[in-house]
């Protein structure tokens, strides 16, 4: 039996799967919490901002599992968003988006200060049913 | 027609109805943000009483719809819990929960300082399915 056709067949097939193999760094989670202080005369225009992002991310994005964006009590202004990355991958493809990018330029001087934190999940638990919870819309 | 013993019925069903609703002073979601430093060397301690509070209050409690655990990246120590609740009343029944009672008196030691920050829902958006994801559960 002439093996030779055989063997060039599974060398050529072997040469593709490695050329298609995407290499992830961090198969991880991502989470980066973004603390904001918005211009309080701007907090109309960035938080109408902020939802579309997050709504198209959510929806679009494979990759972005949660944004939750919340404000501090009685400081509208202090803004924090909590996000989970599918991974660092998901977190790139993100912040190279359209929608963020939009996001990012238009909002650039309505924010007055932003303090980014990179963090690694313990443990993250929440319910299924979410979305009889008005605010807290699933995909 | 006599309508004196209906008038007295619906006098009644109207008394009794009162009676039994429960006012809700707060009906939104509220959101706490807890940042807390650990002893390092509680730190395994500390995470393991972490895990079992936050399994056990997702999975029990009706209004305890997230809690979201993590650490800061290469500070193992520095710890943030996002958590949501349903409302105040489901806040207030956590914090009475014997879970987190339990988890309250056996970390008092391993905690070096607790700051709160009670927070409002702007967006909050997350994947439905994202019990396909490790380190994310959902109930």
């Amino acid at each position: 039996m002439n093996t030779k056709p055989l063997l060039l067949f599974a060398t050529f097939t072997i040469t593709l799967l490695g050329c298609t193999h995407v290499p992830v760094q961090n198969p991880g989670k991502v989470v980066r919490v973004a603390k904001l202080v918005i211009d309080p005369a701007r907090l109309e225009s960035y938080n109408a901002a902020l939802k579309e992002e997050i709504e198209a991310s959510v929806r679009v994005e494979p990759g972005v599992l949660s944004l939750f964006a919340v404000s501090e009590k009685g400081k509208p202004a202090s803004i924090t968003i909590f996000e989970i990355y599918a991974n660092d991958a998901a977190y790139r493809a993100h912040i190279a988006s359209p929608h963020f990018k939009k996001y990012k330029t238009n909002t650039l001087d309505m924010v007055k200060s932003l303090e980014l934190v990179e963090n690694v999940p313990i443990l993250l638990e929440t319910k299924t049913l979410l979305n009889d919870q008005p605010n807290l819309k699933t995909h």
